[in-house]
C-alpha cells in the first residue's frame, strides 16, 4: 500500500519548525508495510492546501494530513479539503458538546471561546477520529472512488496518539501483509567509497534487499532494506543479509542498529575485566563524555586528565620535557606517554590518548589543521596513530574520539 | 522570490533519517527574503526524482535539490534532472583531476575508487559548484526560460557551506525587498512560566514583533520575529525589540543569537584574566568539551579532571575521605572540594566541579534520580548548589553542565 504525507504550517517552511512527524508517521507505517511514497511541505493557505493534497490524491488515492486543525484563523485545513472533495461543513453538536465538557473539566475560566468552536465544524460525510490527546478531533474523508484522506493535529503528542489510535489498526486492515522494514550495519575506519569497492556487486543491493550508504563522523552505515514480503520472511532476509555483509565488512563492522562505538568499547572491556581511563587534548573531555554517555560505565571507566594546557601533560601525565620539546604536543610520541601517563596514575589497565589541532587555527604547514594522533595503551603495549581528519573543528572532535574508540576496539578484538 | 526544496532519499521517506536540511536552508533563504513555498521529499529512483522536480519547476521555475550525488549506485540526482532538461551527461576533467588530488592529498592508500569516477560526471551546459566542504561537487542546471535547478549534497555540513558559498550570493541578487528575520535573547536560570509573568503584556508580542518562548535543556530562548518590512527597518526594530526583553530578563540573560552559555564564560573569564579547571564525576567530560568547542579556548581553559570513580576524587583532587563517609559523593561538600581541589592541582584561578546522579540507577529516597550538585572556587571563595533536575540521563548531564556554567557567569558577573 502506497500513500502520500501532507504536513501543514507556514513554520515548517520558514524553517523555525524542524517537521518530526513526517519522520516519525513514516517509520511507524513501513513496518506495518505502507509505504510512504512522497512527502510534501505546505504553508497554511487553503488554496496551497488543497493544492497540495490534490497532486497527492492523484497519484495514490491515499493521503495523511497533518496540522491546520486548531482553533485560529489559519487553520484552514478542514474546509479546503471538504472543498475539494466537493463536501459542505456542516457543525457536529457532539464535538462541540465534548469541547465544552474539556473546557469545563480542566476548570478553565469563562465558556468555551468562540474561536474553539471552530473545532465543531466538519465536512459532511466524514468520520471522526476521537483525539484522546488534546482538543482537535482528526478527520477522515473518503469518497465513492475509494480515494482518502486521514486529517491528524500537527502536535506532535497528539498525532502519535491518535496515529496508533486509529490509522495503525485501519491501514493495517487495509494493507497488505508486505512490510517494509530495515537492519544497518555500522562500519567505522573505512572510506565509503572503498567500502563499495569491497562490496562489488553486492553494493547495489542482493537477495531483494537494498542497500544504502550512510557516511557521516562515526563511519559508514550499510542499511538493508527489505520491501513487500510478510513479517517473517523480512526479518529472516535481514538477518542473512546482514551476515553477509558482516563477512565482507569484517573488522571494519562494530555493532548493528544504533549501536554507539562508545558503548561497544565499554561492554568489550568489561568483558576482558580491563579498566579504563582517558587522557585528552584537543577533545577537551568528549571522549570521557561518550564513555560515560550510557549508564553502568562505572564498574569500567575510572576517570581521566584533560591535559589541554602543556604543563598538565607534563606535570600530570607525566609526558617528557625532551619529547614537548622534539617532535612536539602533536605527536605520536606525546599521545603514547599521554596513555601510558594517564593508565599508571589511575590505575587503570587502558589508557587512552588523544592530542591534535582541531582548528580553526593553530595549524603549520607540517602539521595542517585536522593533524591528530591517538594512542591506546594495554597493559604494557602501546599502539598509536596520526592521521588528517576533515571537518570543521567540531567534527574534527568527533572523528578524533570515534577513531581513538576504534583503535581500543580493534586492540580488544585481536 | 519564491522557491521549493526537493530533498532526495530514501532513508527520509523510511522515516530514518530526520530532514533538517530543509529547515536550514528555509530559515537561510528567508532571511534574504527568498520564500519556500513547497517542501517535497521523494526516494532516490530516478523517476520519483524527475516527477517531484517536475512539478516544482513548473509551480515556481525555481528549484533547489539536497542529496543523491554521492559515488554510489543509489546516487541519480544528476542523471534524471539532467534528462529532464534533455541534456546528455559529460565527464568533466577538471572534477575528476580534483578528486584525485584530494584522494592524494588525504594520504589514503590506493587510487581513486572506481565509485567516485561517476560524481566527475555532469549534465552539459552545467555550471559547477565548487564543494570545499567534501568530495560532491554542486550542480547549477538552468534553461532558455530562466527555470533553474541547484543540486546540492545532502550531508547536512556540506550543504550548509555551499549554500553559504553559493546559493545565498546568487538569490540574494535576484531576491526581493521585503524579508523575514529573527533574533533571540538567550536566558537561563529562570522558568518559562516565571519568564512569561515578568514580562507581562510583552509577551503576547509588540511593537509588530511576534514573540515565542522556546525552552530547552539551555535554557529558555525568547524569540522575536519581524516580517514584510525593508531589511533596515526590520534590523532596526529586531534591536529594539531585543533591548526591551533584556530589560526585563536582566540577569538571566547571558546572550543573543546563537550564543554558547560556555563560550560567554570563556570570554568573561579572559576579561577578568582568570584560568579555568574542571573536576567533574556525573557529566565525564561534558562540561570540559564545552569550555573547548570555540576556538581559543587555551589561553582561559587548562584542563582538569575526569573523577568519576571515588578514588579519583580523593587521591588526584584531595577531597576528603571523611567528607565522602558523612555526606557521600553526591553532596555541595564534595563539589566544593572537587573544585578547589582541581583549582589548586592545575594552578587554576576557577575550579568548576560537578557531581551527581544521572540515572537511571543508582538513586535513592534521599538523593533521586537527578539529584545534582555542584560548585565554582574563585580565588579563596566557593559558592555552591544543589538541584533536582529533570529529564533523562542525557538531558540531566546537559542540565547540570549548563548549571555549573551560569554560576561561573554569575559569580564573575558581580
Amino acid at each position: 500500500m502506497r500513500i502520500e504525507l501532507v504536513t501543514i504550517g507556514d513554520e515548517l517552511l520558514l524553517g523555525y519548525t524542524i517537521d518530526t512527524n513526517g519522520a516519525f508517521i513514516a517509520r511507524t507505517l513501513a513496518a506495518d508495510g505502507v509505504q510512504v511514497v512522497r512527502r510534501t511541505s505546505c504553508g497554511d493557505g487553503a488554496d496551497e492546501i488543497a493544492d497540495a493534497v490534490r497532486g497527492a490524491l492523484e497519484r495514490t488515492g491515499a493521503v495523511i494530513t497533518t496540522g491546520g486543525l486548531g482553533p485560529t484563523a489559519d487553520d484552514l485545513t478542514k474546509p479546503s479539503i471538504a472543498a475539494l472533495f466537493g463536501r459542505a461543513m456542516r457543525k457536529d453538536d457532539a464535538i462541540l458538546e465534548a469541547l465544552r465538557e474539556r473546557w469545563k473539566a480542566r476548570g478553565w475560566p469563562g465558556g468555551l471561546p468562540k474561536a474553539n468552536e471552530q473545532q465543531a465544524w466538519i465536512p459532511e460525510g466524514a468520520t471522526v477520529l476521537e483525539n484522546r490527546h488534546g482538543s482537535a478531533p482528526g478527520i477522515w474523508l473518503e469518497n465513492e472512488r475509494g480515494q482518502w484522506v486521514a486529517m491528524l493535529p500537527g502536535v506532535p503528542r497528539e498525532m502519535r496518539g491518535m496515529l496508533t489510535d486509529h490509522l495503525v489498526p485501519r491501514l493495517r486492515v487495509q494493507g497488505a501483509a508486505a512490510v517494509v522494514r530495515s537492519a544497518t550495519l555500522r562500519t567505522t575506519g573505512i572510506s565509503e567509497s572503498m567500502l563499495a569497492d569491497q562490496l562489488g556487486a553486492l553494493g547495489k543491493g542482493f537477495d531483494g534487499l537494498s542497500l544504502a550508504f550512510l557516511p557521516g563522523w562515526e563511519g559508514v552505515d550499510l542499511r538493508l532494506t527489505a520491501r513487500g514480503r510478510g513479517a517473517e520472511d523480512t526479518d529472516r532476509a535481514l538477518r542473512d543479509g546482514v551476515s553477509r555483509l558482516r563477512e565482507v565488512a569484517a573488522i571494519h563492522a562494530y555493532g548493528e542498529g544504533d549501536a554507539d562505538l562508545a558503548g561497544v568499547v565499554i561492554d568489550l572491556a568489561r568483558t576482558r575485566g580491563a579498566r579504563i581511563a582517558v587522557a585528552e587534548s584537543c577533545t577537551g573531555g568528549l571522549l570521557g563524555a561518550r564513555l560515560t554517555a550510557g549508564a553502568g560505565s562505572s564498574d569500567v571507566f575510572l576517570g581521566g586528565v584533560l591535559a589541554y594546557h602543556n604543563d598538565v601533560k607534563t606535570v600530570e601525565l607525566g609526558v617528557r620535557a625532551h619529547t614537548l620539546e622534539t617532535v612536539g604536543a602533536v605527536s605520536e610520541e606525546t599521545a603514547q606517554e599521554m596513555a601510558r601517563g594517564v593508565a599508571s596514575k589511575l590505575g587503570a589497565d587502558i589508557g587512552i590518548a588523544i592530542t591534535g589541532i582541531a582548528g580553526p587555527g593553530g595549524g603549520t604547514a607540517e602539521k595542517p589543521v585536522g593533524t591528530v594522533c591517538w594512542a591506546v595503551s594495554h597493559g604494557d603495549a602501546v599502539v598509536s596513530r596520526r592521521a588528517q581528519l576533515i571537518g570543521d573543528r567540531t567534527e574534527i572532535r568527533q572523528r578524533a574520539t570515534q577513531a581513538a574508540l576504534d583503535l581500543v576496539r580493534r586492540t580488544l578484538a585481536t
